[in-house]
Order: structure tokens, then C-alpha cells, then sequence
């Protein structure tokens, strides 16, 4: 059998996430449905993050063995006749027999977009939060720096998910601005449940003064999810890029 | 009465174009409702632009005649209780009795992104039109400062359009590239019936080596639309900012 990896995007408002389910519609169980459709088998994919309901993603890295003929390039051409306009394939290609697009992952990046205006604008609510009261973004970038590094952290992790260890490396964290726009944007090996949006929310916390920037080393270090900030609106998170040993 | 001027937002996707007509929902009905409701008159609201179907705005100004006492700032927070998601209100100002959101304006400025790779993005493609030949970004560059200047762009128009005249001025005309992204930015004293997208479409035939950029000046000339290149789909067009005389 061949193991293929098809990269996808996908925009996740319509989606109860990616992760198949029983009551709601995923971004699993319509990339199965069309990998099954073009191939003739019954097929199992495997996804490299569990995203939950309304996170988008630029390029995401999911992984099916199948006996079929289609050459691995083909499959972009053929999925993107089924599959639902939110959800296009744009790349195709065979990998080790090993390759396992979840626990071959060596790093991710996640962006998560805030819009920042006293009312929200109808072009970006779809895929950024729109957050009110101005926010401070040097406060922000000053904070992020106190994130980077491997630590625990627990105070970053909603209750619910299933991991090893909380201890997590963050390569980088960065904050920009362009216009009303706030990006952050974070690369890490891998990530606790909802910490990307914990690590967003308590930014924005940082950015109208409720947490100040001096704060972040005690909230990582107390280890307390009470202390860090309030978990943002799923929209604003979009998966950009999965890393593995070689580029795939 | 007061003349109110209010700054809207909107996605669009799903309305029939911004002119209030029989059959489609259109923003001006969306907005022309909400305004009813919170002032208890029958408003109908004047528009700075008639854009088309699919096309959205960031920055959209309306004008209307009331004898409400809700102060004009207050208007953000009144309509958008409201208005739907995809259309948001983000600021009110009353105006002088002689002002009109489409009559008084000076210029306006329009995007239109292009997202140019081989297979389409979910992400991108509620706001940008998918080109799979690869763009010479240089190449639309050049041919892009051609077109700067009064001109009669009647080879750029539609047919359908009621103008005046067919000579108007482009202030600039500027082609980015970020990524897969392409986008246009246009500067105009005002446009013809689609001029923003044939022109889009024809700095993509120059892109793709359809047309050459040294055939721009001939084309405009021509006064020929079937010299000129496609009209580029109406969801990579957003209608970015108008200019008055005076800052409202």
C-alpha cells in the first residue's frame, strides 16, 4: 500500500472542527468522503492537529494509506472536484510507509488574528476576533518575549485534552501590527489543548493593561490556568504551516 | 432634518450588490432596514458606490435624512444590534444638508487581490479571485503605469453603465505581491461600469504573457473593450476607502 499526504486549507467556520464526530459535520469526514469517492476505497485519514470548530488552516498535512493507482500529484486535480468549496488540497505526495502526519510533526506554526477597533468590521470578523478596548501592542510584544523557551505550561492548557507532557518549547511568539490588525504568530514543537488561544487571550489581557507584561513569568510559573487570561474566539486561529524532519 | 453620513463594512458573498432591487437581497435593503428600525422613520439610504454582487467594502459611506435625536455616534452601536454579521457599522457623523455619499465624493480606492497558485485556497477564496497560471508580477508592474493619468478608459467598461463621460483619472495604480497573493490597488476620481475588474483582468492576461505590457497604451486608446482583457471576478474586489473634501 502507498502512504500519501495531501496538504489542505480549510475555512473552519462551517465545521465542528477537524476531528471526526458523531453530531456535526468535520473537516475529517469530508476529506474521507472525497478521498474515498476518487480512490473507490473506504478510507481513514489521518490529520496533524485536532483543530476545534471555526479554527481555520492555510496548510494542513493529512495522511491516508491507499492502493490506488492515482500518481500523488493527480490527487489535488481529483479531490478538489468533490470536496466542498471550504476545503481546496493543493499538494500530493508519497511518503515513508512510517510517516504518520500527527507523530511525525516536529513543529507548527498558528497565527491568531485580532481585529482592534472600537466595532467590528464585517471583511475580517470571518478570520480574526474582533476585541474593542485599544490594545497596547509593544505591552504585547514585550510579553510574548517572556514565552519563548521550554517550559510548563500548564497555566496555558484547557481542561480536556490528552497529553504526555506539559512541557512545551516556544521557538518564537511574535506580535505585528498593520492597521487595525493584530497578528500574533507562534511557532512551537507542539501545543497543550486551546494553548494558542489562551496564549492570545492573555495577550490581549496584556495589551488593555488587566495583565501586565512583567506578569507572564509568574502566570507560566504558578502553573494555574486561573491566573492567565480568557481563552479567544476560535476564528481568530488559523494552523499556517506543520514541519516535519523533511519537507514533504 | 439631519443628513447623517455612516461608515459601514461588508462581505459581499451573499447579497445581490449594494443597490436595493427586486429580486436578491442587496445591503442597501439590510441597512435601509436597520436604519428604520432604530430611528421608527422610513429611511431610504443614499450609497457611494453601486457595487456588484460579490464584491465586499471596508470602508463604505451611505448618507440619510433624519429627525431622529440619536446622536450620530451613537449610530455603530444602534445599527449593528441590528444589521447582520456581514454588514457592520463602524462609525456616524452628521453632514452638512448638501452632502451625498455618491455625488460629494472625490475619489475612492479599490483592492483587488488575486491569490495565484496552481490549486485554490479555502482561506482566500471568499476575498480573492484564483489565477493557477503564474503571474509575472513585474510584468502587471509595468503595464500597471500606463494607465495612470485622465484618460478615456471606455475600452475598461462595461456596457450597461450610465456615465457622463468615459474620461477619468487614475491617481495610482499599484500592483503587490505577499506570498501567493497578488494584490491591486486603484486610486481614481471616479469609475466606469466595471473598470476596476476589466482592468484587473487585464494586468492578469499581462501577468500570464496573454497581453504585453507595452500594449497597454494601444488598448487604452482603442476606446475597444474587446481589446482589453477579461473582467476578473467580482469576489477579489473590495472597495477599500472614498475621499470627500472634507475628512467625515
Amino acid at each position: 500500500m502507498n502512504n500519501i499526504a495531501i496538504h489542505i486549507s480549510y475555512d473552519g467556520t462551517d465545521y465542528h472542527g477537524f476531528q471526526r464526530q458523531q453530531n456535526g459535520m468535520t473537516v475529517q469526514q469530508r476529506v474521507e468522503e472525497a478521498v474515498s469517492a476518487v480512490t473507490g476505497e473506504n478510507i481513514t485519514i489521518t490529520g496533524c492537529s485536532r483543530t476545534d470548530a471555526g479554527v481555520h488552516a492555510m496548510d494542513y498535512v493529512c495522511n491516508f494509506k491507499t492502493n490506488s493507482r492515482i500518481p500523488p500529484e493527480k490527487f489535488p486535480f481529483a479531490l478538489n472536484t468533490v470536496l466542498p468549496e471550504n476545503i481546496r488540497c493543493f499538494k500530493g505526495v508519497q511518503v515513508d510507509s512510517e510517516f504518520h502526519a500527527r507523530f511525525s510533526a516536529q513543529s507548527k506554526i498558528y497565527s491568531y488574528k485580532i481585529y482592534n477597533a472600537p466595532h467590528a468590521n464585517a471583511v475580517f470578523s470571518r478570520y480574526a476576533c474582533h476585541y474593542p478596548l485599544q490594545l497596547d501592542v509593544q505591552k504585547m510584544q514585550t510579553a510574548a518575549k517572556d514565552f519563548i523557551g521550554k517550559k510548563d505550561f500548564s497555566a496555558f492548557m484547557a481542561t480536556g485534552g490528552q497529553q504526555k507532557t506539559t512541557v512545551k518549547e516556544i521557538y518564537s511568539l511574535d506580535v505585528e501590527k498593520n492597521g487595525n490588525l493584530i497578528e500574533i504568530k507562534i511557532h512551537a514543537n507542539s501545543y497543550l489543548y486551546n494553548m494558542v488561544r489562551i496564549i492570545a487571550g492573555t495577550l490581549m489581557y496584556v495589551g488593555c493593561g488587566k495583565i501586565d507584561a512583567s506578569d507572564i513569568k509568574g502566570i507560566i510559573e504558578s502553573c494555574d490556568r486561573k491566573k492567565a487570561g480568557i481563552t479567544a474566539q476560535p476564528q481568530g486561529l488559523c494552523l499556517e504551516k506543520v514541519f516535519y524532519k523533511e519537507d514533504i
